[in-house]
């Protein structure tokens, strides 16, 4: 059995009877795909036990074998899983050190093991198991988070602040209604992972190379063995289709935009001018040189990770353009962009979900605000069109008794009864309600609207998802 | 009623009652938007209508207002399809100039339609209808070049190609086969299409600026008139969201990519050291310079504009990067890169289905390469891995074999049964099948495998979706 | 002669000969550049006349062409500024427009034009004799940009305002300074534009088609006569280059990024809880639903257009990716997405010199907010270093005493040196001086740093650049 | 001293005495970058030697403090260099990892190191210095690359190929010439790399945090230490400018484009149908199951990394993308995606000036592929010109040739002298000359042509550089 082990010693000795000379260290390193992809080491496990056990049951490889592989199998797992698996770049791959090891452990059965399928769809095989993995974790973490968001939107549903538009103030909202946006804006994400697992979720396995496998394999026995959803209905794209990395890597950009611009309001709201909300300690930092400071760390480092996932993004995009068919060494490109985008997906909403839990509100702060920029001034407009005016006119009464009230500092609700009359003679005693934050978050009560009533009927309604 | 026609003569004195100086005009082009987006004139028309039937059923404005609605914007839609629409920069967007010209036409009853909605929902409310349009449109594409795809897969469901790795001769495949690999992409597409129209096809429409409108309007009736799914279940979000038009350019930028690969394989497959195909006159341009050229310019071209899809691709993501909500001018970016993209995606389309049924196969040239680079080599190991040798050592004996035809310029197949079994004894008179290309296709018969019934079934099976 | 004409007729009917069918109308559209290049037309005649004055330097046309060439020339650059030239999809491009237009004009002088030269290298000529222009045009705005923040740094040497990190009070710092900063960010983009404009500067005529040409053709003479810093060595590279392009894409995506981070803070500061300035009423606008606001739409929309010139950027870099030489019809891709940053570089450059020279200064809400936050913590922490404690000991100190400011709701200079000295003994009366604003930005007086004198001799020192 | 000790043993506590709880686990790891960063520790002692220098001779420390700074350091150095450090995350990055072990060794001068600086200038100048470093060295490689392009060029001076256009046989020309064409790439990168520098090599230290500070540093006494060309003029923007890093990685990204097109050719030139290159064994790898593949691994990876460096640049500018001033945790972003450009930068290029040099060409192959597809067409049409025919008719006269060759299976220099005079009465016995391959080279003898003395002259001059 020696001999055959060291068929494995050097990785490139797997084809050497052809080449001439060795592949150079620098070569090796740069070509190497090991040290970066042990992560998919336990699905490549799996992967090969389901091959495997298909292989035994077709009768291409004798019961004993498998019950070898099996065991061989789950020595390998704790190695890797204790951390004590000695992997090699001499091996290049995953693949390559996991069955170099499985030979070492159990001679030629190990070597049956490779029969029917290639690296190309054991490879695209591994990615998708983890994959589907990964996205199962996130979109569970989406629902927490839109949870969290739901549950301090609960709290607030009638917390009032200041909508912007422009970053001026605009009309008065509650933030229990800002906070559901994020809610929908996550929901939507959720969705979205899980159109892209139905894609991932296909069997790649059994193209081998590229045109399949002269053996009798079964292919849907081994998918169903893996909860695959369907096997590639064609060999050459099932070898080289990388949409479903692509395709998540575009979901996880939009999460991320949807971070972004949480973070950016986060860290405006904790600022001292605005001074809407404080984070909890545990997500900020002080500096090294001013000591009164205390940094919303988390939310900007956080809009900061929409550059690297966009970047990977790009980068499979990029990577994927032009390539002929079937496989090509460029798609080793494939992968330290997915887990990047995957790992950063997973650790920001894990903190999220902790951070939103531990926002405090500075209810007095958001209400000064709302009172500033003369919020309801469209509700001034809305009432002159209760009263017969076109929406049109009303706008530019409302427009002109601004212009008075700025040019004497005050709001619209200081002026009096009379000089509301001024500029428009429709205009009641009635209109104070109406001027009011109450007045002007509660008259918005249809479907969508601000009316606290409404944002907790909502923030009811998620939480009981 | 010339009063109130002034006031919208220019768009900024819309607002003009608070400010104190006028929009240079540089700055008036800068921030414009109408003349960009004047293919949105229908789809606001549309649902301008829905909206004022919706206000007239429940009650805000009259029954004869509507008709009075009905009756300006039969108007203008005709002079907007006749290309007579006067559009004006000075009223800087789609929504402001037909709200003026209706206004001409009817008077007040134009004035009282913006009641209830603000031109953030409205513009969000146009971009879903269009895009649902294109997405429609495009989808369709998608299946029709699926089918063309499949046609010549059909016919060629038998002529055999070298399939490549590293574009190398690694085995041989069918023409159809290859064929197939992009149905199944354009496949992948259309469904990604579908899953993306679900979250375009939501009503924003009655989220007025931000915040919901205090008039008791219906959204739900008009999600209906308009044949949407849904509505938008936060004001906030339903301004500020434009996930849809990202998702939708990330579709794009996939089926472009899958476009890119398919185009750099009629490219190469078209020079004159390959020889597999032909295009057909119309998709090739000729040389100012050289007489003697015909350049695919249309797959060239297609490979080309990969680029400016990524490029909108990221110009979208970036825009949204960090955005505070609700709206923000900036949102008025988003227009021309997902106009570009579909635009892209349906020209692209509608010429593919034309050129792929025009492409004449040099069938002799495919099988002469495919004889080229030793591509029944697998089917050697295979066939030794069947007479009981474990695969690794199997590769081991076939490379070597390899090795000798290389130093005689000779194929595997020209090798004598003594020859052959030099290099193992288990060797039989039986290889000789097993290393002709029919052998090698046929053998590979399993679900997605390139034996030529395997191909025909799936090609059948396409065309009969 | 009609003859002549009639070949150019349709521009496909320059190769027909080889051709058994006609360009299919989309395919035409799909291919056709004229329309998006017209403004490549004076450089195209620009370049053929330096052309034409070469081939009849040395011999290869009559001085008579010559002359009848120019009169051509004189006559198609007339009709294309005054609007009068006809364009004509079927001829293509610019290039052939021209050429047939100059045929109908002069006969046959008009057909020798073409003598040595291709369409290949002639476009690339028009295209960097083109962008030369432009980046001379930005280049001014850049330093015109420059002296306008100059000015206003000038005039606001002394205005303290807080300087933040992490959007948190952290120093004070004078708002010219920070103006300043932008003024660096600007420097650096000149520079940029200049480094650029040596690899534009190049002559890439001559190169032909791809291989150079066998007329006796003097390079440098052409490059002389149109100002060009030399000549491209090589033919190949010549007309397949786009690096140019690309480099100026990324230097403008530089100035765009400068640009949304100062549209970004014009946007913080104009916002209500902030106050810091206010833009030119004619550079905001209003808003169609709330008659009080006054929102600065050109910020915004400069800080969306970030996107588009980012998304160009890739578009280019995605289109050369993996183009072989020479020549490819994807080049054709090259210039919309080319002229879109130039001319979003100009028009934003050209606005925001107008706009920052409008900004008016609230100096009081800058002082006001400079006084929250303990801005001048780090000046306690530094005046005890210098009173003989390590700076990290005296760190820990001061943010013990900003823990009982917070905790009494003072600053920091509000305590009494009874109460700085039970933090430490060394703090002496002059300790009110250090904590002052004023005392705080003027003891940073070396290159770089925020001191009123420090900051008025840089605004001068480019001022008088 | 142990006080001193603990008070960093957690970097939180730096600040903890205003904190109320300590930062997670999880948080922790988010936002610490000690991990990625650790290649900066010999820039960061680098950089604190000359900042203590600078403070010794200005007086703010003592002589004996630098002296124990100088001592301490050389220790971490070696540390550092062994792989004996002892990075911790609870010190979060690379700046405090190595000031705690300076303080552990020395004790309070270490303290008294961070005077007059801050983090934030800190990391601007390692990185700084790192690039500056990785640039060098990347510029050299250039050159050698240049070089190695330039030898192989010599040798082939005159093997004559066919040039492409369109990926159509268009015009011979030599390998030598096509191999020129990426030299001058090449030769751009490195002057846009040293432009780069020039921008890269000014002096960030010295802004502290974002102001200054008070200290009496001597700012131009640094730089010169450190050899920087200038130091920083403005303290916010020396703080939050990464432009620096942006232009490298976009030079990065189109040093490898030009990467991905010369790895493009590569393989195809290496493919079985064109067979013009064979490269050496080291740089491919076999297949796992096709015994018979040599698969040009090398270029492939090299074409696909092209993704991760655009990648890295789009997450650059969306990371700066809308950041106010100054310093935002944001910016510690900055680093991986930048460390990955300039590493895939110098290990491509270290490889490919090998690779360049072991290239096999099989000249036979490359002549009979000029032979094919009339590549001297254009050389027919230019001779008519010379004989007196407008270049437009003696297109149309050499298109009519060609049909009638295509239609004979035969080349253009297969007709005979009577054939040829029936297309135009002009055509003399001299034409074969033209119609060779080598007569077609040596005509385009003007700068920039293939030619094959010219090739030879630009080899060997960039041979001489």
């Amino acid at each position: 059995m020696s001999a055959s082990h060291n068929q494995f010693d050097k990785k490139s000795e797997a084809w050497s009877a052809r080449f001439s000379e060795p592949v150079s260290e620098l070569v090796k390193r740069y070509t190497a795909s090991v040290f970066f992809e042990t992560r998919l080491a336990p699905f490549d496990i799996q992967g090969s036990l389901a091959h495997a056990e298909m292989l035994s049951h077709v009768g291409v490889i004798s019961q004993q074998d498998y019950t070898d592989i099996q065991k061989g199998m789950a020595v390998i797992l704790e190695e890797v899983q204790q951390g004590h698996f000695d992997w090699q770049l001499d091996l290049e791959d995953v693949h390559l050190n996991i069955e170099k090891r499985l030979v070492e452990l159990i001679g030629d059965a190990g070597k049956r093991l490779h029969t029917g399928r290639s690296r190309n769809d054991q490879v695209a095989t591994d990615i998708r198991l983890w994959l589907r993995t990964e996205i199962d974790t996130s979109a569970a973490l989406l629902l927490q988070l839109r949870k969290a968001l739901a549950q301090l939107a609960l709290v607030h549903h009638a917390t009032i602040m200041p909508g912007f538009t422009h970053l001026q103030v605009a009309q008065p909202v509650t933030f229990g209604h800002h906070l559901l946006a994020y809610a929908e804006m996550f929901g939507r994400d959720y969705q979205r992972l899980l159109d892209c697992r139905k894609r991932v979720n296909q069997l790649p396995l059994g193209a081998a190379a590229l045109a399949g496998t002269s053996y009798p394999i079964d292919r849907e026995r081994v998918a169903k063995t893996l909860h695959f959803d369907g096997v590639c209905r064609n060999s050459l794209d099932a070898v080289s289709d990388r949409d479903f990395a692509i395709e998540f890597c575009a979901a996880v950009s939009l999460v991320m935009t949807h971070i972004s611009r949480l973070s950016e309001e986060l860290i405006l709201w904790m600022s001292a001018r605005v001074g809407f909300i404080t984070l909890a300690d545990r997500f900020c930092t002080g500096s090294s040189i001013m000591p009164q400071k205390k940094n919303p760390d988390v939310p900007e480092l956080a809009r900061g990770k929409t550059g690297r996932v966009n970047g990977n993004l790009i980068g499979l995009l990029t990577l994927m353009k032009g390539q002929p068919l079937a496989y090509n060494k460029d798609n080793q490109e494939d992968k330290e962009g997915l887990f990047d985008s995957a790992d950063t997906l997973r650790d920001t909403l894990t903190i999220f979900v902790d951070m939103i839990a531990g926002i405090k509100v500075n209810a007095d702060n958001m209400r000064t605000a709302a009172l500033q920029g003369f919020s309801t001034a469209t509700d001034l407009a809305d009432y002159l069109v209760k009263k017969g005016l076109p929406f049109r006119d009303a706008h530019e009464t409302v427009a002109l008794a601004v212009k008075e009230c700025e040019q004497k500092g005050i709001d619209l609700a200081d002026l009096s009864l009379a000089e509301l009359k001024a500029f428009n003679s429709a205009i009641e005693e009635d209109i104070f309600k109406v001027l009011t934050l109450e007045g002007s978050v509660s008259s918005r009560h249809h479907i969508g609207g601000t009316a606290p009533e409404r944002v907790k009927a909502e923030a009811e309604r998620i939480l009981a998802e």
